[in-house]
């Protein structure tokens, strides 16, 4: 099996793009990948993507990258696990060079949700969800991760400006940085005060809509022996639980997550505390912690 | 790279199914694949679907059939290519076996078309296209094909009776298939009668909307000698060419298909005259033709 190295990133800035259309965004972010990796061709392309299919009314994005790009003819599928879509598209990508089929491999996660108005995008995010128990009955993405959030206040007795932190923090952390969507510091009163979404969740708890793409090129090792660029080693798992939380054995525990990380640590022979930077799903204050 | 092998295949009956959902069908397939090849538990599920985003607004059919077969944990990943939704889920399926990393693997194309009023389907399949090229304009999968369609005529000077033929054999090939939706002869009269969907295109000459899922069940070499189950070994390569046909260099020449066959049968060691059944993309009679 080939080990899979990560030859080249691309990323365009998350924001309102309201003048670049979805096939823009996600060559723009795959030029700049390709670029970065030193490279110009790759065997196969995997998109993944959640929305646009219902924004866009627009698929086949595998196809359509790869003709923006002018490499039609090689093969190229777009991939869908709701939010952790961009994953999946790494996870498919990451095998096609492990079996040895490819040399390189494009990879990219798109979402463009400014197209849509609010009340569409509320309703397009619910298609990750289990629509015939979920969906039908008019919950929403937030509205699910209000039950949670009133879960958590209520088992843990924390209060809600321990929760509030996470933005917080996130915006700490985006300052400086070019493709952040909001660069800048938010005071922990500005979250406290913000409009509920569905209570006890406020709107600076969520990210706003946006649109962006993110791309990386993979390659495996007699590739990364040739480039020039820095490369670093790809190990990536995937597991799944049930669709909705509240069937699950614990809304507040998620062991899809235990199961993939420790057999990522497990295949990187890492210990849980050699861990340096941990990035968290961030659509919500409350799902970042739990 | 470790072979890959079909040990398992199941079907649904092709039709309107009123009475069941989308998980429903994709469940169903699933089990009759498993139950053929002999095993009960796989190591990921890759699901191919085009219109579930659009007409079910339901998305994550990975995770939901992880869920609905009692298998969640397991990686489980959706994969759109278009009418090619299924084989992409084949192909991508094919490469985690290739690459090592699972000796089982469940492989399903589902698709739930009459869930959707008859103008919202034809709007669906649009997605596959160039939304901004060709959907904006109105153009339809129909017109596009009775372009298609007219152009043949014109260029080899054949009349439509000859083209009409390829439902009618259809037709023949489906009489005492129980999976087939319309398992009944038809006369080429009948065809060549039937209203135009979009000149010359009649409504014999198109599939029906209906309602459907196959599984497979893909194994490693490893796995096919346990099982009892006949195997067959499962060769597959892709290729793609740009999205609307009146950009490719001529519209009634599909180089992706040549490129795609020519890899598939070389890594087969298997020349043209060796094919006993070929199967056609038969949406519309024309390309099949094509």
């Amino acid at each position: 099996m080939s080990k899979v190295y990560v030859a080249g990133v691309g990323l365009t800035k998350i924001d309102e793009h309201w003048w670049m259309s979805l096939e823009y965004l996600m060559t723009e972010a795959s030029l700049k990948a390709l670029d970065d990796a030193g490279i110009s061709r790759v065997d196969s392309i995997y998109v993944g993507s959640m929305l646009s299919p219902i924004l866009q009314e627009q698929s086949h994005l595998g196809a359509l990258l790869a003709e923006e790009l002018g490499l039609s003819g090689i093969p190229a599928i777009g991939v869908e696990a709701a939010s952790a879509s961009g994953a999946a598209a790494v996870y498919a990508g990451a095998r096609e060079i492990e079996s040895g089929r490819a040399n390189a491999v494009l990879v990219v996660g798109v979402d463009k949700m400014s197209d849509g108005m609010a009340e569409e995008v509320t309703a397009a995010m619910m298609s990750g969800e289990r629509q015939e128990y979920v969906g039908f009955i008019g919950a929403t993405f937030y509205s699910i991760n209000a039950l949670i959030y009133s879960l958590y206040i209520d088992r843990y007795n924390v209060g809600q400006e321990k929760i509030a932190l996470f933005p917080v923090l996130c915006h700490e952390h985006a300052v400086n940085i070019p493709h952040a969507q909001y660069p800048f510091k938010i005071k922990l009163e500005t979250v406290l005060n913000s409009p509920y979404i569905s209570e006890p969740l406020r709107r600076f708890e969520t990210t706003a809509i946006a649109d962006g793409a993110a791309a990386l090129v993979l390659v495996n090792e007699e590739t990364a022996k040739k480039l020039d660029t820095p490369k670093t080693e790809l190990i990536i798992e995937a597991s799944t639980d049930y669709l909705t939380p509240f069937q699950r054995e614990d809304p507040l525990w998620f062991p899809a997550i235990q199961l993939a990380t420790s057999k990522a640590l497990n295949r990187a022979r890492l210990e849980r505390g050699d861990i340096k930077i941990l990035e968290l799903f961030d659509a919500t204050s409350i799902m970042a912690i739990v």
